[in-house]
């Protein structure tokens, strides 16, 4: 009988073990463990796991495959302290969400005979923890695949054939081009959602202000309810990158500010105001490109092919055919009313 | 017959409208209008409105009660233009998510026997536009109301009457502190969300890189698909609040840069890295505590009410008895060798 051995009982490692034992026509042995022996009893108990082992040691040996779904350092752990037991020929690989850190930890503790194939399943949820795993949670997404360097072409097959049985589709990278995307694609926005809450909930008046929070506020603040330690591995482990974009983020935050206080001073300035409603069109429509790909599940084919206006034509259509300037002409007379009103002045630390 | 108009068939407009609809016991006539005649169409079509009125005059003359349902600054040509067709005794209402401007101008502009009542509806969703309208739209959700000056109390009562079927919960409040409220934790989301999508499609690898965005992506990003001109239009009634809340959350990104720069120099740092892992213990709680006020809809409770731990104590909880340091005290040897590595000092622009 074939042995799978998934260490971390968590979200994903629970929802791999569900998807396996689902596929399973009891040819195979799915051995779970974690460090929290309670999460392992409670993935048997779900149906993720066949057993739970009650150490690294008994989960790693005699396994044909391991899966390590734990959060990033605790991947070095794992990598480190399976070293000395795991079976020659058995294909090792994780699902951490930085990767060239990892792959490096593979190359310097796994032994040569051992394959390890790097892999970084783009699928999440609100919720954390093996109550919350779902055997259908990869179906559709995007799988990155990342052959280690001494990985068997059997090895990385395994791990393809995982992927489909997971639903999802395989992607193949380089490391380094993983972590400078997901630094902005995935850990940028942890940052920001972060940053966000953070920022409001510092607020004397958080209790009151947060009343008024609705769908669009849990929207975007969605990220920070991720496990902090997977936060924190993330930023010890994706440095560069996410400083990086930290700094873009500031960037854009400065634009739009230096444009609002340019677009309601004391002039109406025509111009400074088509700046500023350029820039919500082109956010607009950007997202509006990119939700058309993700939603087509299209996102293979050019950008070009799908034909989708600019951020400009499509303000256009939003505003019906009147031009921005034409529309804020009037404006003219309300702002100097307002800048003679002293309570405009106020500034509004709430 | 009693007559409600409607003047603006987006979203709101029509959500509230398919609303009384369903209610109309047959006493009342509900009319709509809209600058573009096909949307009033088609909010006829869809069962928002009794009739689409094909002018301002025609909707706003002998109507009861005026619903205002339009981007912020075409309120404000809504009140001049009906100022001398509106009957005496009507109640006028609008729907804008600034409220100090939207005060000051009906004030201006309707006469002293016309009640202006401000109101708010804490509700949105992904699409907009009348096609997107959902009768349920603000059930249990928040409803600030803002009675003018010169409004009355009946007019009052008929807004609360409207505010209790639609099925959401009326939320008196002042006019300057819901604009510095709404500033924090509606505004700056918008803000934050666009400066996201700006930043990462500009880059030259964004068509690559996009691919990997998924969920979390999606749902930070969701803000920046709100109408640009209903974007504009906060940044031009809400100059003082934005411009405060967006140097608020350039501090925190800042704050995070700084420390994941510090976290992971040449020297572990244990405080250090305590510092950023407490940084995103504390976002996770204060959501926690919000989406659990805000899912048990006792947000009137004092926050102490709920028992939630606090940031720091459910970190302790989520590392299940392990501090913090003791975790990462094994990284020295890791960090010392991704220092010596060169590829580590290469840029990570992509």
């Amino acid at each position: 009988m074939d042995r799978i051995s998934i260490i971390g009982m968590g979200l994903i490692g629970g929802s791999i073990g569900l998807a396996l034992n689902r596929a399973n026509r009891g040819t195979l042995e799915i051995l779970g463990f974690d460090v929290d022996l309670k999460a392992a009893k409670k993935a048997k108990d779900l149906g993720a796991i066949s057993k739970a082992a009650s150490s690294l040691n008994e989960a790693v040996s005699n396994a044909n495959m391991v899966i390590i779904a734990t959060p990033i350092l605790a991947i070095r752990e794992s990598l480190e302290a399976m070293a000395g037991i795991v079976s020659p020929g058995c294909v090792v690989t994780d699902t951490g969400s930085t990767k060239e850190a990892i792959m490096t930890w593979a190359d310097e503790y796994l032994p040569e005979e051992v394959s390890f194939v790097g892999g970084h399943p783009i699928a999440g949820k609100d919720e954390s923890g093996v109550q919350a795993a779902n055997p259908d949670l990869f179906r559709d997404s995007r799988y990155v695949v990342i052959p280690g360097k001494s990985a068997k072409k059997e090895a990385v097959d395994a791990v393809l054939n995982l992927v489909k049985l997971l639903g999802a589709r395989n992607f193949f990278m380089d490391a380094f081009e993983h972590d400078s995307y997901v630094a902005a694609i995935s850990h940028l926005p942890i940052i920001m959602s972060s940053a966000l809450i953070n920022a409001v909930s510092k607020s004397p008046s958080w209790h009151e202000l947060s009343k008024l929070a609705s769908t669009g506020f849990r929207d975007i603040t969605r990220l920070a309810s991720g496990s902090p330690v997977m936060s924190l591995d993330i930023c010890l482990t994706n440095r560069d990158g996410l400083l990086y974009w930290i700094d873009e983020a500031i960037e854009e935050l400065r634009s739009y500010k230096g444009q609002i206080a340019e677009a309601t001073t004391e002039q109406v300035d025509d111009e400074a105001i088509d700046r500023l409603g350029n820039n919500f069109a082109n956010s607009w429509g950007q997202r509006k490109k990119w939700l058309t790909r993700y939603e087509s599940g299209q996102d293979d084919e050019p950008n070009d092919k799908h034909k989708i206006p600019s951020g400009s034509d499509l303000l256009g259509e939003m505003l019906m055919g009147n031009a921005l300037r034409d529309r804020y002409k009037k404006l003219s007379s309300l702002f100097e009313r307002q800048q003679e009103d002293p309570n405009r002045r106020r500034m509004r630390r709430s």
